[in-house]
């Protein structure tokens, strides 16, 4: 497969975007700088909040913003993009009616991943603006699997730690996480989802990967090997099997 | 002063390229996103390697790629650009020769920032391409300082930390690295400069904020105060003080 140029949406927010550029550099077999996929990235921070604008508590779209920086990839070559952030995916169809490029759909190829390994009820912990656009459950109902999210107690701690603390590099309390993430594994779900490139960054304070999948992860695999390289050392998640492509 | 947007060029290497967007983003003052810096980033990993092509060792002339991707980012709207790379600003007065948009200089602000501290002279831990350039020490003469290099055996053993561990993202022998700091220490160094990106990352691992000084974290403040933002938190060097703008 001929390397492509990768463009990648960004600055949604900005740490998470970076942790994204880490996670594709460290999971693409390479020996040389060379043998990396060459990007070219927008962070635009000044993004109106999406989340905000979702539930209707601000009447600033942020799709105009949004469409403006995926052209400036497309003017910049890019053969493919990606946007590491699930909460923006509620603008992905408006932004793929604009765009020529393909864009890959992190709520699509996580779904897909799960039902592959045989998931079928999963729960899902994401921005209140994830929640209750319904993105999730509606992939979800096309392959027949179950979607649970919180109650509304736990989606308001849940929330409360993507914006109040780790959005502003704050720490964080990670049993009131793991508290509504074992609520949700007493429902019967099998996999709980990152469905928040921000919980994300969690996983570096130490998360069950036989319990905990992140979506993020399978967006970095899915755009690695979409770039026409290999992608290595995806953890030890029953999801991945290292250097093994589907 | 007016936000800026910062362009990156980026890719050399990718890992150290993410590494100071993620430094910008966690030392500028910021309680939600659209509070950060507005950027355009250009990781093109297959520019051909830099440091082969100042030794003479490789006749493929990086400068090109380099012009284009500048280019680009200058199309892209980028005010500002940044290359979080000290080899490639070998390259810096071929750049701005043909760029309309202000280049920051990484070599230039680490000297001018030791040198306003009261710095007189230093040890340059760096690429081979870096120290034979001679980058630094032409700045260090114009400021009147000492730019001390480590002697070739030594110099052998960072250019293979760098080339064969770092950019391969394998792990590091410290001790081996910490010898040949100690070897300039000894020459009457009073900081050694982490002129080197790849070297930068090692700091994850801890370092004595006494003695090292990172050019990146040099370049990332200037870069967030040149975008017109407040940089925060940047650790306890006698060079810095937290919130304090020159």
């Amino acid at each position: 497969m001929e390397a492509k140029r990768l463009g990648i949406l960004g600055g949604l927010g900005p740490m998470s975007t970076f942790y994204f550029c880490e996670l594709l550099t460290a999971h693409t077999r390479a020996e040389k700088d060379c043998d990396h996929i060459d990007m070219i990235i927008s962070s635009c921070a000044s993004t109106p909040d999406r989340t905000a604008f979702i539930l209707g508590e601000s009447d600033a779209d942020p799709l105009p913003a949004m469409l403006r920086e995926a052209h400036r990839l497309e003017s910049a070559g890019a053969d493919l993009i990606v946007i590491p952030c699930n909460t923006a995916h509620y603008f992905y169809d408006g932004l793929t009616r604009e765009c020529r490029t393909p864009i890959l759909n992190i709520i699509r190829e996580t779904v897909d991943e799960l039902y592959t390994a045989g998931v079928r009820r999963i729960g899902l912990l994401a921005t209140a603006g994830t929640v209750r656009s319904g993105a999730y459950r509606r992939v979800c109902d096309e392959y027949g699997m179950d979607c649970l999210i919180p109650d509304e107690e736990q989606q308001a701690v849940i929330t409360s730690l993507i914006y109040d603390r780790i959005k502003q590099n704050k720490s964080v309390d990670l049993q009131a996480f793991l508290r509504v993430a074992e609520a949700l594994r007493d429902r019967g779900c099998e996999k709980l989802v990152l469905g928040c490139t921000e919980l994300s960054l969690l996983k570096k304070q130490g998360l069950d990967e036989r319990v905990f999948v992140d979506s993020l992860e399978i967006l970095a695999k899915k755009t690695i090997l979409s770039c026409g390289k290999e992608p290595i050392g995806f953890g030890s998640s029953s999801l991945f099997r290292e250097g093994v492509q589907r």
